[in-house]
């Protein structure tokens, strides 16, 4: 049995709660949080409190909070001997090194406030200094997911940037295809098969390989012509630059 | 009852065979190939000719090859009486006005060489110049299709540029995570789960609102160091330019 701290009162906070409820090997003492009205959905199934009061002794203190709040809520913890992880993708272990005992836990996953998470198919990864530590956030993350990764804070940074690209900036690209649609009297949803398929042609085809359209083929009237109908200047630069990038990248001469 | 003549025998020619010999209503008379060692998938279960030899009499002769070839195979079919449809996304409906009787059959997705196609969630986008030859694609369409869009050739053509966007830059998007992550060994199939997930987002989510990540909150620190971290050329250029257009677009000066 482990039990568990769990300070922040946010999206990602809710969702470990809502989890960490179902299993009854984890045991959730106690919520922290900054304002009482955040702490309201969390007090009707377990003890709240506020950063300023006396949190309880546990297992394990997970710090789910904004990376800018971290160093505040970590120099709070800096007595407490349970293991104390934060929860992001960007921020070095080093951060908590006030702990006694500190560490890792990220789950690689975009959450929707309001939208039910399992966490079974989430990547969790974890990162701790010692090996009782490792074995603590093994056992925590194997418990909510199947897929738990250690990884190192460089390997992490990384990751994170990976992420940037294919969830960020994807979903950037599908902003983009929908403005081009409502410019034109376009329902968007015609293009959200294809949308689905996109991502799961991944699964089983290398990214590199599955790549097609006029960039790759090298078809320059088809990108002369795209570029010609974009009216802004960043829908402009965009196209151009990511089209001479996948040009260059498969061998063709610009 | 509608009678087919399919001329081409690649990727997208091979997904419409498959699927019309699964309809009665449906009657593939002829597969027309440029040469015959590709006709022999075909002619297993049907007629097969050469685009030289003598074509068949059809209600619908589908030409469903690569854009470049279109002029070429359209020429050929100056004196058949039956509707000439293309399957282009980017193509004028008027490359084919020197036929009869012409429109378009556009299905909007990616196929991949080999994996069994379901076309029944896939949109087809048809346009024709008069309402008999438009009852004919509608037909056609609806009877392997649940989402069937009548679709101008103008609005085919911003359709097929936001196609791009939501398709290509997006899978060029997963290429570039993939070699972040093959770069610091990292398994790729870490971000698995986020890239299917980020896609099944803007089902509910419209991606303008469902847009998240450094560039959206302004975090400049962290997008420094992502540049940083970047190692081509390439990379850090399109981290800028699409970090500085979400920059700008949640009203962010820079």
């Amino acid at each position: 049995m482990i039990s568990i701290v769990l300070i922040g009162t946010g999206n990602i906070a809710t969702h470990f709660f809502d989890t960490f409820l179902q299993y009854d090997m984890l045991n959730v003492l106690q919520v922290v949080g900054r304002r009482n009205e955040s702490l309201h959905y969390f007090s009707q199934k377990t003890e709240t409190c506020l950063l300023s009061d006396t949190l309880k002794k546990a297992d394990v203190y997970i710090i789910a909070v904004s990376d800018d709040a971290i160093p505040e809520v970590s120099s709070k913890l800096k007595h407490v001997t349970g293991l104390v992880v934060h929860t992001s993708g960007s921020v070095s272990i080093n951060a908590l090194n006030t702990c006694k005992n500190y560490g890792v836990f990220y789950p690689l996953q975009t959450f929707t406030k309001g939208k039910k998470v399992d966490f079974r198919p989430i990547p969790i990864c974890i990162e701790a200094e010692n090996e009782d530590n490792l074995k603590t956030l093994s056992f925590l993350a194997e418990t909510i997911s199947d897929k738990v990764y250690q990884i190192s804070t460089e390997q992490r940074s990384h990751l994170h940037l990976a992420a940037v690209f294919v969830n960020n900036f994807t979903n950037y690209m599908y902003t983009i295809g929908n403005e081009i649609c409502d410019d034109h009297k376009v329902p968007f949803e015609i293009l959200e098969p294809l949308i689905k398929e996109t991502s799961a042609k991944i699964l089983t085809l290398k990214p590199k390989e599955a790549q097609t359209g006029p960039a790759r083929r090298n078809d320059v009237a088809t990108m002369q012509r795209h570029l010609e109908q974009l009216k802004t200047k960043d829908k402009k630069q965009i196209y151009k630059l990511l089209s001479e990038s996948i040009q260059k990248k498969y061998g063709k001469k610009l």
